[in-house]
């Protein structure tokens, strides 16, 4: 039976600290939570849905083996979700497991300086997953990827991109023979970039851009040609539009 | 003086409908509203702000001839502001006058299918500025593009692109002689596209797509070609990648 120190228990994971805690996250609505489900390296350990939704996924059920399921109503929901418009099904996973070191030889990855912005976070993984890039390494200072509105933004792509939160200069170094391409308001084209195989591509905060320090790390730095007369792009759009060049090229 | 009816004038401007009788808007925040006063079609008729942000920004003060301007201090800016976290000033602007009919010929343009998230659409406006896109067709369904939310994601782009709320099919027949590429998830791949100097390109719902008697209408269907695993883009990144590769060719 659903009990009052369950749903305190899936509310707590709106914190980060309590997150970091147990090692669980909260992922809400059918699209988000049957993609998570559908993922092999997911394990889930609470399901609170609506009767219809656990009908209609009863498929996907069948991979809640070490988790509880339960059929809740419309009030029970409202209570749990954080969500403004609560969507039939609340889920608590494990955080993923991931690797000691990322492995970056051979492919192209992300370096996330000091995102802020959920959305854009979980965008910028969205955009990830749809150009095929497996790692992205975040400043200590981005947003958590398990923080709820980034769960929901990624659109389940948090399954299949690995996230890690490092310190970047360290990790720069460490990595020193993997060129890092910090992108920036003034440098290369990214339309004359020409075929990369390897590299570290590196964004920088909404409103500060990558700090100085790091930026002269860069091996490169590029840019997107401006037609118009917006000041700047949006960081996860400024983020695809590269992702796309790259793999034009 | 600020009187408790300003303040009730200015926040009843969160609603469409107050928006569309008196025809104006609220933008908040320093680097909003200084955009938008740098604008020379932008007519303000309302600043309230901290002292500071007065005695940074006289010469943009200038400008608002017709308007008032008063100082308030911390507690009168957290009653007035529409956001979670106030930032120095709030102002009150003018809508922006439009051209009974849009001028599309040669040149690019973008038409957007019930664009519900008013991040999406800000975001959109933003590229469109970035890109030098001056014409948007939005459907009525759209969000509108005076909401306070999409106000602050354009980051002052507003003033510089024209928005138009137009039924979708009506507006294509009306302009047959422009063709409309509908981007899809599956078409021509956008990095096979040759040069084009005249066109509409239309973007869906996040959810649904674009609407089907209306992607019937688009003369070519255009995509962004997948590398990975998620099951689509956010709309307004598919927007600035499409955006990004057209001003390429």
């Amino acid at each position: 039976m659903l009990t009052k120190k369950i749903v305190k228990d899936i509310q707590s994971l709106s914190h980060k600290k309590l997150r970091d805690e147990v090692g669980t996250f909260i992922a809400e609505g059918p699209k988000v939570v049957a993609e998570l489900l559908a993922s092999s390296n997911a394990r889930c350990r609470t399901i609170c849905a609506e009767k219809d939704w656990i009908t209609q996924n009863e498929h996907l059920l069948e991979k809640v083996t070490a988790g509880q399921v339960f059929e809740i109503d419309n009030h029970w929901l409202e209570r749990i979700s954080l969500l403004k418009t609560p969507n039939q099904v609340v889920a608590v996973f494990e955080k993923f497991p991931l690797l000691a070191k990322p492995v970056l030889q051979n492919k192209l990855s992300l370096m996330l300086d000091d995102i802020q912005d959920p959305g854009n976070l979980g965008t910028i993984i969205r955009n990830a997953d749809w150009f095929g890039i497996e790692n992205i390494i975040c400043s200590k200072s981005c947003a958590d990827c398990y923080n709820p509105k980034v769960v929901q933004s990624t659109m389940g792509s948090l399954a299949r991109v690995s996230v890690f939160y490092k310190d970047l200069i360290s990790f720069i170094n460490e990595y020193h023979s993997i060129p890092v391409y910090g992108a920036a308001l003034s440098g290369k084209s990214v339309y004359e970039l020409e075929e990369i195989k390897e590299g570290i591509f590196l964004f920088g905060n909404e409103s500060k851009g990558i700090h100085d320090e790091i930026l002269n790390l860069c091996k490169f730095r590029i840019t997107i040609p401006r037609f118009g007369n917006a000041e700047s792009l949006n960081a996860a759009v400024a983020n695809g539009i590269i992702l796309a060049q790259l793999k034009r090229n």
